[in-house]
Order: structure tokens, then C-alpha cells, then sequence
């Protein structure tokens, strides 16, 4: 089958014939990938951002955003069938260690992460787990919701994270107005009665961000920081979803936080740098974000479902995999780039 | 009365006589101190460290851990009454904005905050409100609870915000054995069946707080990260408890953390420096922390009374206030220094 | 100034002239009333039902459903001025014991309860206090939000209580569509993405509840329960959230829980009584509700601010409160019926 | 193999032989029991009350309340090994459903509960599954904690659920001084700090409990009702775990709340039956429990290896079951009776 591999770090990967893979445990699912979703972590892999947190051996194959069907089932496998399209976390959990006990399948003790630390799914065939796929209406085609499966489930999951403190009357800014934004604001808007403000440097984006549910949207243009305090009467926001995690944008976060106030971290590439006198003196927090779980995917399946949240994507055939890579580094890809193969 | 005021930042504080604090509002409680708590915090005050967030005018009273007799209050006040023992909640509060209703005496929009914006309490008489007095068995003496106004208060407030995720099994540092720390291993064992592992530079410290209840104690000798992994089988904590906060302890604090672990950050002086991808990619926590609520600070008493708590704390006459701060500075004050006017 | 004044149990209250209310102490807060609304617990109260739980001496009055604009406040107000236009959270609280620090106004060890245990605001003036007062913006009428201040409360805390089981893909049974339904399907929708299924006995009011988010409608025909079972996949609902709780509605409400499902009770009259081993074999809850918070009431008003939340009522000048009175009795009442000084 | 199975309901059951049970699922696991419990549930299984429930076909091998060493694994069995010593969770759990990877195994949309619906390990061996056998220190004796699996974790789930509301200067009164209570006492002692007050019958049981960590016994006269009152101050207690659930226990307990309590109930046999205002008038709570969670389980077994929790045994050859049934029956067992091949 063809695969998109990565050969060297620092280099563009290779797409080429690779063996398919082969069942070897009796809760393996092969699906068949109707859609692999390309994702800003495919390019920090790439420059070796990962290199030792994951500790893959090159070449693999890159690809954690999938979405297909079924294709053949271990002697175990209770909840697909042969033939049902579904989406894919992207851990394959042991549901043995006591983090997926908790339901905290990204904390699993013996997890492996098709795409980051094994092969993924940029590729005709994967190899999954049947505690990964969640089985969704065969009505749906896996290319438009495959960006669910990664950038979906994480801006879904630290919204959920935030939604108990997002009483009516609070609000929220939202770092961001990308694939995660996008999805965040609107999930935000789905769970949360908050007051959204979105901050991005792009005008066009913000522009587009009204339709999804944001009340404000402001400019990162240097007074942003100004200009959120003034929409918070000076007080700053019960939460700050920072989808950016870079470029000063997780420092401008903080300072965007009132009393008592929590900034998410989902996007990353910076560094946090908070003197301990500011933390302990307004008592603010730092919340870390990774991915999801399983029932975080399967809520926004749901959301996704009820039309409460929707996509914007960019297809490519799985041969034209460079061309994806090269408009997203470039800023050139609008909405989430999806690979077909 | 005499008082100790501060008149200058980077000079010592003066005892001197001012004249007496005068009722105002209804809900005004003016108390005859019996025990002021000395604490790290009013030498930062003298440091300037808190010049600009506090606001406070030159000279003032130093004093925001504070015990004593209520000596009258206002027509308005019916939870305590002339001659009863109190402990002093260190904010005055309004009680009708939306933190105070919510019981987040510390974040009230109006609050002050005696000794650190205000006069406090090293002096005869301190001026405080209804809603800051905790009322007391009467056998109780001022001077020996008044640590627990502000030190024990803040230990408190941090540990019973960690404890819902201290089930049994999981493992919490503690670090800093002093005066906060005393308190906080006491409050980790009244609260929580967690297992307690105590850092600290000193030896002798470490030694104590076996009695207290610390299950394990690790020497801060350069090599007490890796100690703390090898007793986390490698893992690290669920919960840091860090009342140092300066001097490298808040960069130690973040290595220990386990997976989806939360460092509490209490001391302070130093600053926090992590890279984002480090946060996302473990989802690791901060969570600030400022003193407690006035709901914290009557269970505090109840442990104290219960026999849970305990403190060691040394005695100087009001007049004596320099020396305990040089001793409290100098590192010669054993347990929490106590004014007694 | 004119009241409505209950006599005597069982016979309907007199409109009467009575004296005005004079401040006693530096938090009253006296409201001349701009609307005053009748709720089903009048009726209760009428009928003998509350006589022993208030021991309010007769007679007093009616009226715990306030809104209004502040004619006069005490020494120690500050956040109310004299021409506000306010809504009255329906208990006058200490601000000073346990419930109150915590914000469980509705808990209050010293807390008293205009038109059920002292007088209320069925007449020109209502006297309260600063801590029951929420400041609005001066375009609202009174009359049109003042049932808010106790329907709209009960409603919008049950629900905040039940939304955190509330996730995507569950789904919410109300019973009964009358004030407090309209109300909380409202809330629901503004505050959860849950599914909602609305049981009443009438099929017009069924029909309105569609536009205010409702789902999917049940007519309680006998037949309702097996209807829930069905639109549940024969489940059950995660939440019954029941604003009638007599009648059978309360036990109704039992056989539509799913497993691990919480059963909240709004509505009173009848008996839960349910064998304990249905109880453990399926770990269901049964969550009492009684008004709700300050903040509750603040967070209520900004939905309604927002539009979120919309009221039916139907106007009444005082004088003609037992016309009122006879048409919610005899079911001739569409909306909440506001009394008009 | 020898096992003690039911055939009939309102008859003892028999000690026979029966077939070894056989590997059928790569996660199968087969446990040789080392001591099996007899529960009262037991008893009223025997008397048919679980009959409609459970669904089981007679004949069936009876217990549910297991321990020993695993004798045999399938193929996908990672987390035990042959000749590790375990405690077996009561349910089978299939690990894909939602309640299984939200941590909630007891509601499992796909379980099977051994001694229960299916065969139980009142025999020489017991097939369970690898999501269902915790591994223990091989030092303990299956025999010795085998009471843990299900008296013991329907203690410790009912505590911990319970454990947020126990702040320091809460009261919870224990209904049952019995085995569960007898666990539930040490649970609420390793957990909270809250104080705790037994009600018994019997003044010999009140009596152990004092060396548990009972702070006050109260002896079920008639007037016990009224002494939990007086030592609750008047206000009754913020929980009642009542272990009991029939015979009038469940209706003490609700006169034994304080405003916003809640009556956790495990025991069962009789009827709760509760006005509706009475419910939302003081604003209170009825929780179901039954067993717990894996996750549950494996906290009990630390606090048992800290020597939180230990248990009163008694000792049966698994062919004198019938013995100990009738002890169980007569009142003459003292401490949980196991059953030991």
C-alpha cells in the first residue's frame, strides 16, 4: 500500500509502497482510511520537535487524524463490524493500567500513538485498537470528519476541562482563530453560556469566527492585551483557551487573566514564564491540554451530529501529501488539510 | 498604643505609639491583640516587594497574622461579641460582591487587607470587620493559635484544594519543612490517605516532620529530583505542594510532577519557566494560591481543636519585634515567630 | 400602603392598608415594588400547607417573587443606590454564618423569607436587605422580570445543578411545562447541549415548549413513561427534572432514570417512595431543590440580558390580586401572573 | 470441582460436583479461590429477591465476594500472570462500553456478575476476566481479604463518594455497625476528617467501633433518633450512610439530616417514602450506591496494605457452607463468614 513516510528529521517525508499491516492481538482493527487530517504536530515531527518525546524509530509513517472503515477485526472485537465507518482516537490504550480505568485514555501506562511513536494513518491501511474506533453513522463520509479526530477532540477536550467555571456572566478569549479555534469557539458556544472573545492576528479569520458563536473578536496587533482588559471592565477573563501556546502568545495570556482565572494551554512551541509572586498574588492557573478521551470523541461526535459543530477542510489526494505540507507551513492551507487515498 | 510601622522600604520598622483605631461602620470589630504572627512575607514587605501591589502608604502597621479578644464592635455585628476569643481572618470583605457570596473571601472586589494595604495587627488594637473574626472556645490563648490567621490559613486553603485528587495510593511533595510546611503535612494527613514525601534543605527540619506524619524525606542536596522519582517509581507525584516557590524549588517542583500531575505553587520569589510542549505533552497543572477562605480558616480551627494541628511557635514582646526579625531573617527562629504586645 | 394579607388558613387574603416599612438596621434595603409575582406556593400557603415549616403569625403578607426600584437603603449599603431598579433574591440572609460564607444563601442559619415567614412584596413597599438585592439595568421593567426572581430561580438551580451530567448525547426529561418548565428548558438549552424531552398533560402547552428548545414532547396520557423508555433506546434519562412532584409525576419520574441517573425535584405535593433495593441495584439519586443563590439569581438575569431566557406573564393590578389568585387555582392562567401596585 | 449451587429458591443450596470452568476469551482468566465471602445478599438471593433481577438460569454456583490466585490467562492478558495473587472486582466488564472508559464498571452496558448471573466462586475455581482481577502483594492470604471484594468495596465507594462533603466540623452518622460498617468506619477514618457518630442495636458491636474510630455511639432504642439530634447540635448530620436500607433504618436516616444532607443508601430491604416538600424544603439529597469501581478496589487494597482498614473473619471449609449460612441467618456470625475450598 502507499504510505506518506518519514525517512530523516529535517526532511520532507516520502510517500511509497510499504507492506500493509497485519493483525497480531485479538483487539486489532484494520480501517481502511477514508480521510487523514494534517496537522501543524506533523510539521514540528518533521523539524524533530518530537524526536525524543516520542522516541520513534525512522522511517514510519506520519498520520494521527483518521477517520475510514473497518476492514478486518481481531477475535475479541465486540463494538465494530466489518464494513462501519468510524473515526479514530488517536491513542491505542491498553483499558488494563488505572488511567483507562479512569477514563483517562491520553494517561494510559502502555499506550502507543499511531502516527507519533508508530505507524499512523497517512497511509491506505492502520492499525488500531478496538478501544479506538468510535463507530459512527455510515452516512458519513470519514474525509469531512477526520479533523475531529485530533484537532477536534483537543480543543473539545480543554473546553470541556474549562466549562465548569464558565458560568453565565463570565467570558472567555480564545487565542486563535485556526483549525482548533474553530472548532473551540464552538464548542465553547454548544456547552458553555460564556461571552467569547477571539484573538487573532488575522482580520479575515476573526472575520469568520462571528458565524461560529464569538460575541468579540480583536486583533492581535500589539493592543490586544489593552483591548481584552477593556472588554472585561478591566478585570480580564475567567479563562484564556490558548490554541497558539507560541510566538508571545501564551505570555500575553497571562496577562489577560483576572482573579482566580485559568489559562488553558493547548497550542505549544513557547515557553510560560510567570514570576511565582504574580501566580500566588491573584491566585491564577495553568492547565495543561492533550488530546482527549474516547467519550471526548465520542461527545463531539455527537455535537458534530446534532450540526453543532462543523468543518472547514481542504482535500488532497494522499499523492499530493507535499503539496498539503507545503501550503500549511506556507499559510496557504485554509481550513484543515485532508489527505485521501 | 504602640505598633511596629513601617516608614521606609529596605529600613526597619519602627515600634512606636500611634493613637488607638476608632469604629466606623456597623460591622466594625475592633480587637485587643494576643498573638501577632511574624512571617517571611513582612520581609519581602520591608524589601519593597510589595510596594506596588499593595498600594499602602508609608508609615503603617505592619502585622496580617492576628489573634486576639474582641474589645467592641458595631451596631450591626452579631456573630461575636465584647470579650470573646477570636482568630482574624487576614482580608476585611464586603460580603456582597460575587466572590465573597461565592466564598472567595480572597478575591472580594472590595477587600483590604490589614498589614499588608492597611494598619494591621503588631500593635494593641487592630480594626477588622464582623465577616474576619472567627469566634473561639475561650480556653484558647491568642498567642498560641495566631499562626494559624495567615500560615496555617494559606497551607490550609493549598492543601484541601489538592485533596480531591489524593486518593489513596497517590503520592504528594511537600516542599519546604518550615512554618507552612509544619502545618500543611499536618493538614495533607487530617485530609487525605495520600503518602507524604517531605523535601528540604535541612536535616534537622526533615526529622520533625517524621512526627508530623511525613512518610518520607528526601535531603535538598542537588540530587533530591531524582530521589523523589526513584520513591514515584519513576513516575513522580500527583500533587507538588511547593511552599518554597523561589530559589530553584519551583523549577524542582515541575520535574517531579507525574503525567496530568498539579504543582501548588504557595512560596514565592522565583519565577516559573516551563517550555508550553512540556505542559500539553504531560498535561501537568500550576495552581496558584492565596491565602483561604474564612470557611478554611474555621475548619483550620476545628483540626487545630480536634488536636490534628499543631504548631511550635516562639514568643517576643511586641517591643522585642526587631530582634524576631532579624531572626526570622538570619534563619535563628525556630517554628513561627509571635508578637505579643 | 395597600397588601395582600392573609387572615386566616383556608380563606382567600384581604387587600388592605397597612403602614409602611420602616429601615431597623444599616443593610435594609426598602423596594417600592414594581411587580410582585403569584406562584402555585401561594396557593400552599392559602391551603395551610407551609404553616408549620414558616410559623409565620397570621396575618401577614403575601408575595416572594419581588422586583422593584430601591426606595431607601441603610448606613452601610454600598451596592445600591436610592432609584436602582433591582431584582429581590427571595431570602434575607446574615452574610455572616457557614451557608452564607459558602453561598448557600438558601441555607442561612439566621435567614429570614418575605411572603412566607415575614412580610412580602405584595403590597407598595417590601423591606429587605442589601445582601437580597440585585442591581439591573435601569431599561427593565420590574413587572416584566419579577418572575424571575423565584420561578425563574428555582428553575435556573436545579438545572445548574444537574448540568454537569449533562454532557452530548444525554438526555433530559422535564415534567411539567408551566412557569417553572418554560423556565428550565430554557436554562437547559443555555447552559448544556443535553436533549430534552418535555412531559405535560396538555398538548397546547407541548406545543409551545418546541420553540423554547424542547426536543421531543410527551403527552402524560398513561402511556408517558413506555414514550421516555422509547425515545431513550429503553435507557432511561440521565436527569428527570421535575417541576410538578405530585400527582404521580414523582413517581413517574422514577421509572424514566437510567442507570446511575439523578431524579431532581422541584415541584412538591405528592411522595417519593421508591423500594431501596430499586435504589442500590441501579445507584440512582434523588436531588432536592429549593430557589437558588444570589449568584444563581445574578447568573439568571444575564441570560435574561442576553436573551436566552424570555418570560410569559400575565399583568393583574393589585387590586385585583384575588382575581389573580382564582385564575392560577382554577387553571385559567397562561404565563406567571405579576401583581401590579 | 466442588461448588455450593442454588437450585431452587427458599431452598438451601447444595455442595457438589461440577465441571472445571473453561477458558473461552483471550481475556479470560481462571482464579483459584482461596477464600470466598458469604454476603447477606447471599441470603436474599437464596430467598429469590434477586431472581427477576439478576435473570440468572438455576442451577448456579454462588458467590460473589472472591480471592485467590489466577490458575489460568487468555492470550490478551497483560496485566496478571500465572500464580499472582489477586482479589476479584465483582463485575465482568467489557471495557468498551461508555460507563467502562468513564471508570464506572458497575454499569457496564456489557456485564456479567459472577455469584450473581452467572457461576461465582463459591468453588474451587472462577472464571473471570483480566479487567476484573486486581494483583496483590503475594504475602496476603486470599482468605484474609476476600471480604474486600464486595462488603468491603461497597463501604469504600459509598465513603468516597460521600468524602467531598466531609469538610473538618462535619458530623456523619454510620447506620449498621455491622461488616460494611465495620469498613465504611475505618474508610471514613482514612478519608475525611469528619466526625463520626455510629447507630447500632446492638451495644456490644457499638462498642468495637469505638477502636474503628467511631466518635460517638448512638444504640437503636427508639431514641436514637432524637440523641443523633442532640449531638448534631439540633441540626442533624450533613451525611448518613446508612448500611442498613430496611427495617426502619431508611427512615431514621432522613430525620437525621441537616438542611442540604445527604442519605447515602447501600443497605436495602425496605422503602424509602418521602413527602416531596420535605425534600425540597431543607434542600436534601438521597444518593444510590452499589459495589464500586475497579479503580474503587484497588484503593481499598492500599489502605488495607497502609493497615487503614482490616477486617473481623470468620473461617468456613467451603464444605461446611451451609453452616455458615445458617450462623449468617441465626445471627451467630460475627465478622464476615468465608468460605475456603
Amino acid at each position: 500500500m502507499k504510505a506518506v513516510r518519514l525517512h530523516h528529521y529535517h526532511e520532507q517525508p516520502k510517500i511509497e509502497q510499504v507492506p500493509e499491516p497485519k493483525m497480531s492481538g485479538p483487539l486489532d482493527v484494520i480501517v481502511r482510511i477514508g480521510g487523514a487530517g494534517l496537522c501543524r504536530t506533523d510539521l514540528h515531527i518533521i523539524e524533530g520537535q518530537w524526536a525524543e518525546k516520542s522516541g520513534v524509530s525512522l522511517p514510519y509513517t506520519l498520520g494521527h487524524e483518521n477517520a475510514g472503515w473497518v476492514q478486518e477485526i481481531g477475535s475479541a472485537v465486540s463494538n465494530v463490524a466489518v464494513g462501519d465507518t468510524v473515526i479514530v482516537h488517536p491513542l491505542i490504550t491498553c483499558g488494563l493500567c488505572r488511567a483507562c480505568r479512569a477514563g483517562n485514555d491520553m494517561h494510559c501506562s502502555n499506550a502507543s500513538f499511531p502516527g507519533i511513536s508508530v505507524d499512523g494513518g497517512m497511509a491506505t491501511f492502520l492499525k488500531t485498537s478496538a478501544r479506538a474506533v468510535v463507530k459512527l453513522n455510515p452516512s458519513l463520509a470519514p474525509k469531512d470528519i477526520a479533523a475531529l479526530a485530533d484537532a477536534g477532540l483537543t480543543a473539545y477536550h480543554a473546553v470541556k476541562k474549562a466549562s465548569p467555571l464558565l458560568y453565565p456572566g463570565t467570558k472567555t478569549v480564545v487565542i486563535g482563530a485556526g483549525g482548533l479555534g474553530h472548532i473551540g469557539i464552538q464548542c465553547l458556544k454548544a456547552l458553555t453560556p460564556t461571552e467569547i472573545i477571539v484573538v487573532d492576528r488575522s482580520p479575515a479569520a476573526l472575520e469568520l469566527t462571528r458565524s461560529w458563536g464569538a460575541d468579540h473578536t480583536v486583533v492581535a496587533d500589539g493592543k490586544h492585551v489593552e483591548k481584552v482588559l477593556e472588554l472585561t471592565d478591566g478585570y480580564g477573563a475567567e479563562a484564556v483557551i490558548d490554541f497558539v501556546g507560541e510566538r508571545g502568545a501564551e505570555q500575553d495570556a497571562v496577562k489577560m487573566l483576572r482573579r482566580a482565572g485559568s489559562h488553558y494551554i493547548i497550542g505549544y512551541g513557547g515557553s510560560l514564564n510567570v514570576p511565582t509572586i504574580d501566580i500566588i498574588s491573584t491566585e491564577i492557573n495553568f492547565i495543561g491540554n492533550l488530546v482527549g478521551t474516547y467519550n471526548d470523541l465520542a461527545e463531539l461526535m455527537t455535537l458534530t451530529a446534532q450540526g453543532k459543530v462543523s468543518l472547514h477542510t481542504a482535500m488532497y489526494p494522499l499523492d499530493a501529501a507535499l503539496d498539503a505540507i507545503h501550503d500549511l507551513d506556507s499559510g496557504n492551507l485554509r481550513g484543515r488539510g485532508i489527505l485521501i487515498p
